[in-house]
């Protein structure tokens, strides 16, 4: 299962002895195995409620143990990763507190992180054991679920924010960036509410939008639904992608996230009906200004490597001709 | 400049002798290369308002004619089709008209059918000259605009619609049939009102919701911009490429199709406010259950074939491990 690695070096000796991941999804598994395929981790032991999950990842062989209780996977390891939907992350803290080592690192890989960090502090042990609590969030995903989903490039290139507190020792905020760096990811730091606000534009509120229109759509009586889906043209194709994303996940993420996304939807429905109204009025200038400025934006995202600047993300390269792009 | 066929076949004998194109951007310049490919048309004249348009058009070879003025583009040609913003239609036409030879078929690729047939439709000829007008609309284009985006691969496997009116002569709608085919396309027809109705739907919502959220990112005083367009998550992201279309194409689309895409609006608006209700008051159950069902939503898209079922496109495959994908 070990592939070599394409951005991130292999480490002349893992970073961790044994990493425990609660957890296997499509996080969680990539996780795995992109710490195997850096050699950053001596075994990898991964939790997970759901039987079949453990199933799948021991049929694959994602992690290197299987087991169903937190506590069993976090007893011994250096590293413990939560990755489970945020609003497991204080039940799942509350299980393992008493088995955690002296000394270990705890993470988690939550989308969003006050919420985290709230529910997961009560359950730090307080009888001596030192427990380094280092919140993190990888900005990577795909659309699928599962431990099946995983594979050992998701993290590549992608950006791995930690939030720790003031009080946190730097030497375990250190190692676990330098366990990323080595999992293929570019790493940062900003405080929990930054993070919280910041996603909530960049990941949250797009989704919300996301699975609004697609629900939407599905509901018209005045189209047909097989002809909304035959002829789904590129806008509409690229929103049911990302309304296809782990409902349990997205869930969790709106209601552990609400302030800042209530906000950030405020802003954008004032901004929807000002559009509205320009176009019930045939307020062409309006449009026209508006329209021409988000272009501007665009080129910024390309300018920092957050996409690649083919059309359509160059599906009409890869496919070789036979799947050529749309957005009209 | 010829490329060969992938998915067309190269036809024995032109289609057409003379295809008039008036508008070289993306759509005008993919479709002369992709008839180039196909070899469907003996010539073909490219006509645009916009010098640099022509300059580019003639500099590239797009088309083995440029000119300025689109009735000298359609005398003489059995094929003239407008490629303008949808706005400019019924104006082109009606500079055309005295132009337009007996038996030429008049087509267009506008995304709004209804408007445009109301703006040309009063410049058919009617003094004896048979001018067979046969609305048409590839469902395909990117992000990218002017004649250096075109590419003979655009319209490869995608929908052509066509919404021809009950008198137009069949002949004439079986031969532009012929000649997209012949270009890599699927053909469809329907009428123009469900046309116009389902485009607002999968296309023209999608991409006035996405013109609107970049905006609305872009203007938050909350957070940084630096950061907004650093750790753009894949949500974002994706809206920043559909909020990078062309300005005016887009205007007109929504001036146009003002009254479905309001409706669908509407509609949207409504589901909107549903779902941050349930944000608002915790309601996971009612969140968990519309998240589910827009999973289903994604999956028929991927059955009918009009996404390829590759996390995020399979941009982690074309890139070789070096970008992958993120929707988180």
């Amino acid at each position: 299962m070990s592939v070599p690695a394409q951005t991130a070096e292999r480490a002349a000796e893992p970073i961790f002895d044994r990493v425990a991941l609660v957890g296997l999804g499509l996080i969680g598994a990539s996780l795995s195995l992109a710490a195997r395929r850096a050699g950053a981790a001596r075994s990898v032991v991964g939790a997970d409620s759901d039987p079949e999950a453990r199933e799948v990842a021991a049929a694959l062989g994602v992690v290197d143990e299987v087991c169903a209780d937190p506590a069993e996977a976090a007893a011994n390891a250096d590293l413990v990763v939560i990755a489970t939907p945020v609003g497991a992350a204080g039940a799942v803290a509350e299980r393992m507190a008493p088995a955690l080592a002296d000394g270990v690192i705890l993470s988690d890989v939550g989308s969003v992180k006050k919420a985290v960090i709230e529910a997961v502090s009560p359950h730090l042990p307080r009888d001596g054991r030192r427990v380094h609590f280092v919140p993190a969030h990888p900005i990577a995903g795909t659309e699928r679920s599962g431990p099946a989903a995983g594979f050992a490039e998701l993290f590549d290139g992608r950006w791995l924010l930690l939030t720790p507190n003031e009080t946190v020792d730097r030497a375990a905020v250190a190692k676990l960036s330098t366990f990323w760096r080595a999992l293929g990811a570019r790493v940062a730091e900003m405080s929990p509410e930054r993070h919280d606000r910041v996603l909530a534009v960049t990941s949250h509120l797009p989704h919300l939008i996301a699975y609004t229109i697609v629900g939407t759509a599905s509901d018209l009586e005045t189209v047909d639904q097989d002809e909304v889906i035959q002829f789904s043209a590129a806008g509409f194709r690229d929103f049911t992608r990302i309304a296809a994303s782990d409902p349990v996940m997205w869930r969790d993420v709106f209601l552990t996230n609400r302030e800042a996304v209530l906000e950030v939807l405020g802003r954008f429905t004032e901004d929807l009906f000002a559009l509205q109204r320009a176009i019930r009025w045939g307020d062409a200038e309006t449009l026209q200004r508006h329209f021409t400025r988000t272009r501007a934006i665009r080129r910024s995202v390309l300018e920092t490597g957050q996409d690649v600047d083919a059309p359509d993300f160059g599906r009409r390269l890869r496919q070789g001709g036979q799947d050529p792009t749309s957005s009209d």
